[in-house]
């Protein structure tokens, strides 16, 4: 009996997890962060008493010490050790008290403002930094919508902005990767009426090297530019990594610059696009600055502790950042682009982890006399090692990079790629894989534009007619041109280019 | 038995305060906000029990009920209830819990961390948007220097300024209004070793209206500046106003503008004086925000909280606020005046009350590789109804106004200038007035150049040679000329040279 070289993968990745019910299920999101805000529903929060998160937190803190034990790979303790600290706030939130173990709370719970508002309902992690779980039931995507007061992207939607556009929809709409919005029936009845709107989007330079997974909203957010003909801005947030991150100003800034080049490569329209780094921009407008002052004024520290879970020990730099990557949803922090309107709603294209950010922005909005962003929600992009957790730069093994050769490509794939195979090649004849959790599978779902030939390869791979190397292959060869010209692309962008993508200017619409 | 007209201002303040000791005793410093930062001095800090802060606030609530009963000023009240506010934060902290009336606190306090470090000894307010006192026992300035962990303006430190410089001292330095520094000695060795420096102050946009005590820094400052012939950077916080305020952001910033106009009428060289609106530099400048950032990163909520006691119900601006007041002690924030050199240091002049400001900035420099900014700190000005409390744009009938003419001038000295006089002519002949408490002779000792004149007018008013009325005669004459002076001057002060002292801009030096 023989063993597929390319199954090795699986005992390789250190990954215990068990198989997803779906694709999509890229991450289970129970731990989601409170919010206080009005524009949300947290009507299904289950509100737990302090000796519940007494429990919990104890657990979790044996829990930490056997990973430390057993030498438990380091990624595996850091997200063992953020859920404790996560719990440690929540119970010092309901009992008014820090944890002390041994110390079981008395029964006089602090003023009942400050409990959290979110439901806890499994051990896992989602907010702007982080998205990790460490069990495995499978996303609930549906649920999430819910809780975050979204609404799903129905047929309906898809069929109308077919309609309305005239263009075929992408496939990240077809497939269900971008599958929650808000007010997206408002623009497409602004589009309707010839009425103005703006795309916005952004992205935090945390290193030079961005992955694919990186590059999901922008290759999206070209595709509505496209559709829509409208002006678009993009936000590099070096000041937030600055802020997060043990890296020097200078270096957030330049790997702002250096990313603003692979996001060109994606083929913006340079007469319909301003990029912006906010330590540049910040000093450079007229309109940014007195909006995030004006933010700034509507939110309280307790609203940004319900949100994003700021503690007093973090730096009022964090405490503030939300208000900066607020501001670019309303029109008037461009007045170079927008003539000073302050009426041009805003779409706001991103990853559902964003959401928190824009959340506080509509709550904020009309109490400030602006237009609420309307939002395209996407799921993660996941890590080569599974759906656990989403694509890191910060792992180079659970990342394909946009500088990755097309050898570093193929190994990556055959030794990291997460499969749904079966242990063998005669039991996978036999059984079949499983294309749910084939993380091939979902990499192809995101980047393979043929849908017939995609459901082709998920029945044969699930019937046991393609093997996993076979399936491998494929990914393989889907992406590796792909990556090639993106870096073709990218040897073409200048710092010219950069330069004028990047000077606050008019672009080619008149308001 | 005849009772002179003007001693009647006495009963119509509605103030009952009995005589400081001193005149320089403006207010009693009593509660002094913590400073949590490494600069200051906290070993005179007794810290207190959850048991005595409940009973304190007990007794703060008791006397806020029978303040609004009795139908209290407003004025009063407000001073009552904000110390309630602010027994009730440092009950939190020690506590751990929210104050309940009734409820005593139970015998587990939380961690020590959060303990205040400052001292408690009355039941007075200083921080830099309040100053009260609801007794009067006067101040104790060398207290307050123990505390902040400044340094005492000694006579020794004055007789150096003016054997370095060459100048006699200016009456603030002489007659002790400026009383506390840091790092003036510093600054007096780099003067000697032709090290630059520069100056640094600024005001707070409230209003149009000034008053004659926001003139004290800036007259000071433009003697520093004549004396040592150095670039000097004042800042409008405009956006402080609107966080703070219930004011648009348009008036806030207009009324920079109109207050930029008195700071010129003060005489400053427009080349060698950049005046800067916060709203406007932020969007001007390369240097100013990647300072702010750089400053935000290095402090935390609990700092803030510590320093300026704000709350969790706080906006996020007020608690990030701090660090844009900071940055301009750093010469990065200008760099088309320093040629982005960072070792250029900064002599700040002000109130006293802007001091927890740059004690934070001071712990922040040097782990931003920023040299500590110098300070020299001034007493405040007194209300015209007395020292208890500073002269207030917000309140008429405590301030004389720029804008006054002679005879409201003349009206508000002779109608609310508290005196420090007796019942009657006779009495006062026999007994003597007590120029220590006298507001008018407080005011003589801001105007009056003439030491000579001044002390004899102190002679002869505690003798009783020279009545109330007198007294006020001579600040009537002194004052009436000066603010007509100013009047003219700023009549000159056009829209242009406004834009010339606001536009960003290389000064008269060389870095």
């Amino acid at each position: 009996m023989q063993c597929a070289n390319e199954w090795s993968c699986i005992s390789e990745t250190g990954c215990d997890c068990t198989p997803f019910s779906s694709w999509a299920a890229v991450c289970t999101l129970a731990h989601i962060l409170a919010d206080t805000m009005t524009d949300s529903q947290t009507d299904g929060a289950a509100t737990e008493s302090p000796m519940e998160f007494y429990e919990k937190l104890t657990a979790q803190g044996e829990a930490v010490k056997a990973l430390k034990t057993g030498k438990a790979p380091k990624e595996e303790i850091d997200v063992a050790v953020k859920l404790l600290l996560q719990l440690k706030l929540d119970y010092k939130r309901v009992s008014g008290h820090d944890y002390k173990a041994g110390c079981p709370p008395t029964d006089s719970p602090a003023s009942g403002e400050s409990v959290p508002a979110a439901a806890e309902d499994g051990d896992d992690l989602v907010d702007p930094w982080t998205v990790a779980t460490s069990n495995a039931k499978g996303i609930d995507y549906e649920k999430l919508i819910v809780r975050f007061g979204s609404s799903k992207i129905e047929a309906e939607l898809i069929e109308r902005m077919e309609r309305v556009t005239g263009q075929k929809a992408h496939r990240f709409l077809r497939r269900g990767i971008f599958f929650s919005h808000r007010d997206m029936h408002q623009i497409l009845d602004a589009y309707e009426n010839k009425k103005s709107f703006y795309l916005y989007t952004g992205r935090g330079p945390s290193s030079e090297a961005m992955h694919m997974g990186h590059l999901i909203p922008f290759i999206f957010t070209k595709w509505l530019q496209d559709v829509f003909d409208i002006p678009l801005v993009i936000q590099l947030t070096d000041d937030e990594k600055y802020l997060w991150k043990d890296l020097t100003l200078e270096d957030c800034h330049r790997y702002a610059v250096e990313n603003a080049k692979d996001i060109i490569a994606c083929g913006f329209d340079v007469n319909k696009t301003f990029i912006f780094s906010d330590l540049d921009y910040m000093g450079m407008s007229s309109g940014f600055y007195r909006n995030v002052v004006k933010i700034q004024k509507h939110v309280t520290f307790n609203q940004v502790k319900g949100i994003f879970g700021f503690t007093d020990s973090d730096c009022i730099g964090k405490i503030s950042f939300p208000a900066i990557q607020a501001a670019p949803s309303f029109s008037t922090s461009f007045p170079q682009i927008f003539n000073g309107r302050k009426d041009i709603q805003c779409l706001i294209p991103c990853a559902i982890d964003q959401d928190p950010y824009f959340r506080m922005t509509r709550d904020v909005a009309p109490r400030i006399g602006y237009p609420k962003p309307a939002l395209l929600h996407s799921t993660f992009f996941p890590a080569l090692q599974g759906a656990q957790t989403k694509m890191s730069a910060s792992d180079p093994n659970s990342s394909i990079f946009l500088t990755d050769t097309a050898k570093q490509i193929k190994n990556k794939i055959n030794k990291h790629a997460f499969s749904g195979g079966r242990d063998t090649i005669e039991e996978h004849r036999k059984h079949g894989g499983d294309a749910d959790v084939d993380v091939s599978f979902m990499y192809l779902t995101f980047f393979l534009e043929d849908d017939e030939k995609l459901e082709q390869i998920r029945q044969d791979y699930t019937s046991g007619a393609l093997l996993t190397g076979e399936l491998k292959k494929c990914l393989i060869e889907t992406l590796q041109p792909m990556i090639t010209q993106h870096q073709e692309r990218r040897k073409q962008v200048t710092d010219e280019t950069v330069k004028q993508f990047m000077t606050p200017r008019k672009l080619d619409f008149h308001f």
